[in-house]
């Protein structure tokens, strides 16, 4: 049997490994071994193999038998090549050992620095680097790391010491300590060392190896690398590789030094060489800003040899890698070594621009640019944000939930009518609410931001503001609203108070904050129509449709408008009791609620009829050629009458009603659940004379419109539908008014009528509904709610804490549960296509704007998602990824 | 070919046709020919088959060319045997043309009566019967009846004439009017039938046949007709037969009468001969009550050969058909003629004696006797009912649901704690709410009866009372409660007025009504024996264990006694929250709730640990030998917290809470839709000391009784799970708790640990949740609520009209929807025991005491059903019916 290869050296131009084989040599050994394969100046080393780590863990930490003559040569050809040997006395060789796994885990595992040295070799380093100082430091720093991780020392240990002899030499920083003093710091250590272990410090460097290797394995099932992994779902992976690296310094003199530079500008895109760096320094100093660090073409001056291989090296790497890299060096007495290259983390702005010029400089295809940008990147490029530069400089107020992204200041104001009223005055108003409800929408649209008390994600306030694209910060608990006063934390905000809002992060700040407008850029408009071009050819078996569409839901002709403007190919989702909303018409709809008997009920909807059908005028004629869901009326009617006895007497008067009247109307229409009442088509069946009118404003404006060369497709959707038989009787009542529309008009339009399948019983059923319905719509943030058993409005008291133990691993109202709700969703996809086989079906629900619901949606079997106007260019692209991921 | 037979013949003690051939002959039309067979003595007649039917109205109303050559030879058949012709002007021969089809559809389809009268043949049957107006009389209503039925005409047109005649002669009463006034009318009739018409009306009996036969025959599809197979679910028939028989007459004279008879008692069960007759009178005048009838023994007097005849015929009938007859006879001068005969109808008390004592004589099997009672019919049996022999006299004041059956008097009182406050002054009172909650308790258990005005089949009313075996009309909505007062249409009840309700039928009724209370016999006791002998041997294929069990829900231990002595065979729900209504509990609960952090939770929990281990000590001995489900906590805990500012001031002041904090508590508690709140398990994973204190409680009540050699297997159940992760935690928690509480007892109790399976998600993912549970219990309530999106409490508002419309077939609270919720029940049970195949799975829902659902509950494969304590003997019945009829 041949001897198992257990160690993979990297160095000198060559290498056992390369970038395939990260599951062996994990990511950060797979890497440095590529580096090395394509001539990029790496500190040589050698990786041991996660399978070293399984067997060193499965084995009761002994290592495999073979292991130690593997590494005895591997390390003999590392003096070899770096010409210095571990533990010399003259110019001793130096290692670090780390750890890296197939998956990084950042800051989990064990890093031990600065091996080989020992009571001989520091001389070594001293002489050579000509520092005392620094070698005596990198003693005593490998002393105690050594002594923390491979023996377990408490730290504290070290660190008292420390602070001990800091105060006999009467100094405050360990920088003010000299070579001497630190010196004297080494014996104490050892001395501690040997206390606590019972064995001097080991001056063999080969045990010092041993051991630091043994740990670093042993790390990987430490209780921070097991939580991590739980967490982050990070599943079949053996283990960790350990990367023993020569040691390189950037602090090592004047001719010595350390950066960080990226190929192209992260914030931009723009392809020019970005960079900083600092001479005589470690690479935490760069980061730390006590020294201001150089731009990378500072370097030039000082050494033009390393910048210009630099330069080179950062070309090679990008084009090797086909993407912006992110790289850190360090020059060690003036020659240059690559510690780490990565693809850089960018801006939205950045990733866009990056993905365009690549395919313009034929890097990368036009389908691997639309994966190079992520949806949440995306979505950055279509709000306000605050500007990264100030940003350091907020103290944040309190933290609520990131309900819908933007930034926002404003004056604060607490009802929807001041908020109206103050915008009237030319004022800028952010509206602070316990919680909202639909007659705010007038003052909801009016504000610049919106920032509720309770509510979660889903809350009335998060899903109308992420409709109107208005910025939101929901369910922020710190904040407490009472009367026109907010308190967060004891201090009072009045009214005209301003305050800032950050919806993409939940943030809230005191006073105003200056935003900037990021803008939609030429790059963006050829950025998505490649998306585009992809999810609209995009074929799946058994479904007959080709294409994977992108719609809007909108209640209203601007927003539809908008969501078209954004891409949006028709809309999933119009509710038509949004429009019940506006003043006039809330009037007239209350007038019908409380009408005693059914010709009181249809004089007031008389009424409303030509309103409506002027609503559904707009919005056909902004939707010209593309398709339009319209849903019936939906809510409960109580939600549409007053609680307050205030305003119940204010509506009583303008009704011509005893106040004492409608108290008991309301009353009547009280409901324990609401969310489970008699609500959608439950009143289409009760008082069809509802749905009736609303069917004949939908076609009468259809049958206006297409009268005007508009092309028009209405599609009547029914909500709430359980059994086939409500579908049944529904269709068939619509039918007649459809008929008695077109002989009124003398003309036909085409037209479908279809249900949303948002209960259970109907997913389950979904084969009988089917005989009724001409389309499904999946409603599944209702879907959600039933079958999990979750009030939307009433989560918030126990989600946080279900998140945290990991019962639910994200909010099922953000991303479709594909476990339970999205069974569900593919029983009614198979069961209605068993019935109709073209059967059109579409998501509606919240979760239509979600990346990864959207890569449900499409693995389901769906036509199409539909989502707010802003988040119409986010699902454009989210569904284009999703079919690139299904062909491979 | 051979020519199709169309027309089978019975009479003169042969027959064509048999009990077997319903399907070709209908119900009616087998049934003669087989009392023919059995040489009773049936009026002759043939029997036109339903394949007929089918070809006429298939054929434009057009009869089998072969029909007419049928039709004339079995007339000629019947002439011959009756010694009678059609049309005789001497003794005309005189049919009846009935319909009849396989299934029975009273009063759906036409008849005609008298056919074979006209002009002449009026004159014979006058001379013949020796009653001229008995014959004109016969001759107008066969006109009015053939007119109508055969011709469309209007009825009107009859009556109208009718009275006219009556105005011209001054009599108030038809019988008034003197044969020649009839001679009279037949000649206005016929006059009005040929205006109508324009045609004569017709005098050949064979034309009068002809059209009558097709009338009958067409009525197949008439509207009522139509709807009522619809409604009745009736399908798959092809038409009906038509019936043409002899006439016979009761009213022919002195030695005519006619009778209705039953082999035994229909109201006792006993075995004698029971019935009444008249004589000289039609079969209608005996259930008209204008004549007094006599007792059947009277007619040994009068014709002592006819009785004799008739005792002979009952006792062969009851042999031939195995079961207790309904008879319809009628004697025609002095001849004895068989009308009709069916398996009767009887009481509850009847059906189990009758089915007893027809074992102990061989008539049927002990199955067949288990069949033979419906589980309805023994609801009887444990219930106060209203004496039947007062009932006609009651004026129903108003009606509701039938919540809970049973009847009940009393004083009507309007709050929990006045019922209690008059019971303990020794009154009896009725309760009267507009709906109860769980602190209305005490007053519930007080009460004779319960009356609400709101709420449905599954309230909080109606589900306590049911459990607690107490009558409850619930949601009678005609009842408005106000203050002190119930008003009732305009009519008020105070405080202290008597009233009586029937939560049987829903009937609630003005003052006191005299109620009998039927009681266990020995018959039932042996008689259900058999039902359990039957159930417990069932094998059901992949199912492990033998036998379907029934359990009860029970929360108490006088509950659990109850249920014990009704044949419940352990506890499938014991819920722990009715523990905490009780005052001292309720306190301590309280003072858990508003604990504004962990450790003064853990205080009150601990004072409330020993009241609950003492609760569960009585259950556990009440059900010795037998397992018992307890339901860790359930509702949202601000079901426990008072709401009106009156009750918050009084519970602040005990708590020592300022009332304002403990009103911020109250609505810091409140939800939008508490049905899909912060509940059940929810509160085991964000408050697990809760759960902790309850498994502690359990356990260690176990332990304490089983040292006193009580044999007990608690099975905890943990509620409200959707994800299998929230088991998993509470499981383990649970573990840990027992754990502690055998160490600290020094013994081991067996025990088990599972979950409630009532929201749509455990049921999808039920081979994870089941990875946890060691049992299934199906929450049907919940689930149903869920999978329909339908709130219990507020389906009232809609419910109604789904029912009228047909969208629901049922109440799906009462029956299990096997087509919806029944799909996830399926799943559940097949997912659950892919992963533990000998898994116990029961269902504790409502339904567990509901017959059809108990079906359902059998094929699905459940292990037990579980229901309230006055339910369990139904259960045990209905589940052995189930057994048997599977074994089919």
């Amino acid at each position: 049997m041949a001897k198992q290869k257990l160690v993979y050296f990297f160095g000198g131009g060559k290498t056992e490994g390369n970038a395939t084989m990260k599951d062996l040599l994990g990511g950060k050994g797979s890497n440095l071994a590529e580096m090395t394969n394509v001539g990029v100046p790496v500190p040589p080393g050698f990786t041991i193999s996660t399978e070293v780590c399984k067997a060193f863990n499965d084995n009761n930490r002994k290592y495999p038998k073979e292991l130690d003559d593997q590494l005895q040569s591997n390390l003999t050809k590392l003096e070899k090549l770096m010409g210095k040997k571990l533990g010399d006395d003259k110019d001793p060789l130096l290692v670090s050992v780390r750890s890296g796994a197939a998956v990084s885990m950042p800051g989990m595992m064990d890093t031990v620095l600065n091996l080989g040295l020992n009571d001989i070799s520091v001389e070594g380093l001293a002489s050579k680097s000509g520092n005392e100082r620094f070698a005596w430091d990198a003693y005593r720093r490998f002393i105690q790391m050594f002594g923390n991780v491979a023996m377990g020392l408490d730290l504290d240990v070290f660190e008292d010491i420390l602070a001990d002899l800091k105060a006999k030499k009467k100094v405050d920083d360990d920088t003010d300590l000299t070579g001497s003093d630190l010196k004297e710091l080494v014996g104490l250590y050892k001395k501690a060392y040997k206390k606590a272990i019972k064995k001097d410090f080991p001056q063999d460097p080969m045990d010092q190896l041993r051991a630091s290797i043994g740990a670093v394995f042993g790390s990987w099932n430490n209780d921070k690398a097991v939580k991590y992994r739980k967490l982050n779902d990070i599943q079949n992976l053996i283990g960790t590789a350990v990367n023993v690296q020569s040691m390189v310094y950037g602090n090592f003199g004047d001719t010595s030094g350390t950066g960080v530079c990226f190929s192209r500008d992260p914030s931009t895109g723009k392809k020019v060489f970005y960079g900083e760096f600092l001479m005589n320094a470690q690479g935490e100093d760069v980061v730390a800003g006590i020294r201001t660090p150089l731009k990378i073409d500072g370097l030039k001056k000082i050494n033009k040899p390393a910048f210009d291989e630099l330069v080179a090296i950062k070309n090679m790497l990008e084009k090797h890698y086909s993407d912006m890299q992110d790289m850190e060096f360090t020059i060690e007495s003036e020659k240059l070594f690559i510690l780490q290259t990565r693809n850089g983390k960018r801006t939205g702005a950045a990733a866009v621009k990056c993905a365009v010029d690549m395919v313009a400089e034929k890097m990368i295809s036009k389908s691997e640019a639309v994966m190079r940008v992520s949806p949440d990147q995306l979505d950055q490029l279509f709000h306000p944000m605050i500007d990264p530069k100030f940003r350091k400089e907020l103290t944040v107020l309190a933290k609520g939930l990131n309900a819908s992204p933007g930034a926002a200041s404003g004056q604060i104001v607490f009802s929807a009518d001041d908020a109206e009223a103050w915008v009237k005055d030319g004022k800028k108003v952010l509206l602070v609410r316990k919680e909202t409800s639909p007659e705010d929408i007038g003052g909801m649209d009016a504000a610049e931001g919106i920032l509720t008390s309770t509510g979660g994600m889903t809350s009335h306030a998060a899903v109308v503001a992420r409709g109107m694209g208005t910025p939101c910060v929901a369910g922020c608990k710190d904040v407490v609203v009472s009367g026109k006063v907010m308190s967060v934390a004891g201090k009072k905000y009045k009214e005209g108070s301003v305050i800032t809002i950050d919806g993409t992060t939940g943030e809230v700040f005191a006073g105003e904050v200056k935003l900037i407008n990021p803008k939609i850029t030429k790059d963006l408009e050829l950025f998505l129509g490649w998306a585009d071009e992809i999810r609209l050819k995009a074929k799946r078996d058994g479904i007959k449709e080709k294409g994977f569409k992108v719609r809007t839901n909108a209640d209203q002709p601007e927003d539809a408008k908008v969501a078209r403007k954004l891409g949006a190919e028709g809309i999933g989702l119009c509710r038509t009791e949004h429009m019940f909303f506006e003043a006039e018409k809330l009037e007239l709809f209350r007038e019908m609620i409380v009408a005693t008997d059914l010709e009181a009920r249809k004089v007031a909807l008389k009424k409303l009829l030509p309103m409506q059908k002027k609503d559904f005028v707009g919005i056909f004629k902004a939707m010209n050629g593309l398709p339009v869901t319209v849903r019936l009326l939906d809510p409960p009617l109580h939600e549409f009458l007053p609680n307050s006895a205030k305003d119940i007497k204010e509506l009583a008067g303008k009704l011509g009603l005893k106040p004492a009247e409608l108290q008991k109307k309301v009353e009547s229409l009280h409901e324990m659940n609401p969310m489970l009442g008699h609500r959608g088509c439950r009143l289409g069946i009760t008082y069809p004379e509802i749905y009736d009118m609303q069917v004949e404003a939908i076609m009468s404006a259809a049958c206006e419109v297409a009268k005007k060369k508009v092309v028009v497709e209405p599609e009547i959707m029914i909500p709430l539908v359980g059994t086939a038989k409500e579908l049944e009787i529904l269709v068939e009542n619509a039918k007649v008014v459809i008929a008695e529309v077109f002989k009124a008009k003398k003309m036909k339009v085409k037209h479908k009528i279809g249900t949303m399948i948002e209960i259970p019983r109907a997913a389950l059923t979904a084969e009988k509904v089917a005989q009724h319905a001409e389309f499904f719509s999946f409603g599944t943030n209702d879907l959600t709610q039933m079958t999990y058993g979750y009030s939307r409005d009433d989560i918030g008291s126990f989600v946080g804490e279900y998140m945290d133990q990991g019962v639910l691993p994200k909010d099922p109202f953000q991303t479709l549960d594909a476990e339970g709700v999205g069974q569900l969703v593919e029983m009614a996809v198979s069961k209605g296509r068993s019935t109709r086989d073209n059967m059109k079906m579409g998501i509606c629900g919240e979760h239509g704007g979600d990346p990864e619901s959207i890569d449900f949606c499409y693995h389901a079997g769906l036509n199409y998602v539909s989502c707010s106007p802003y988040r119409v260019p986010i699902a454009r692209l989210a569904a284009a990824q999703t079919v690139l991921k299904a062909a491979k």
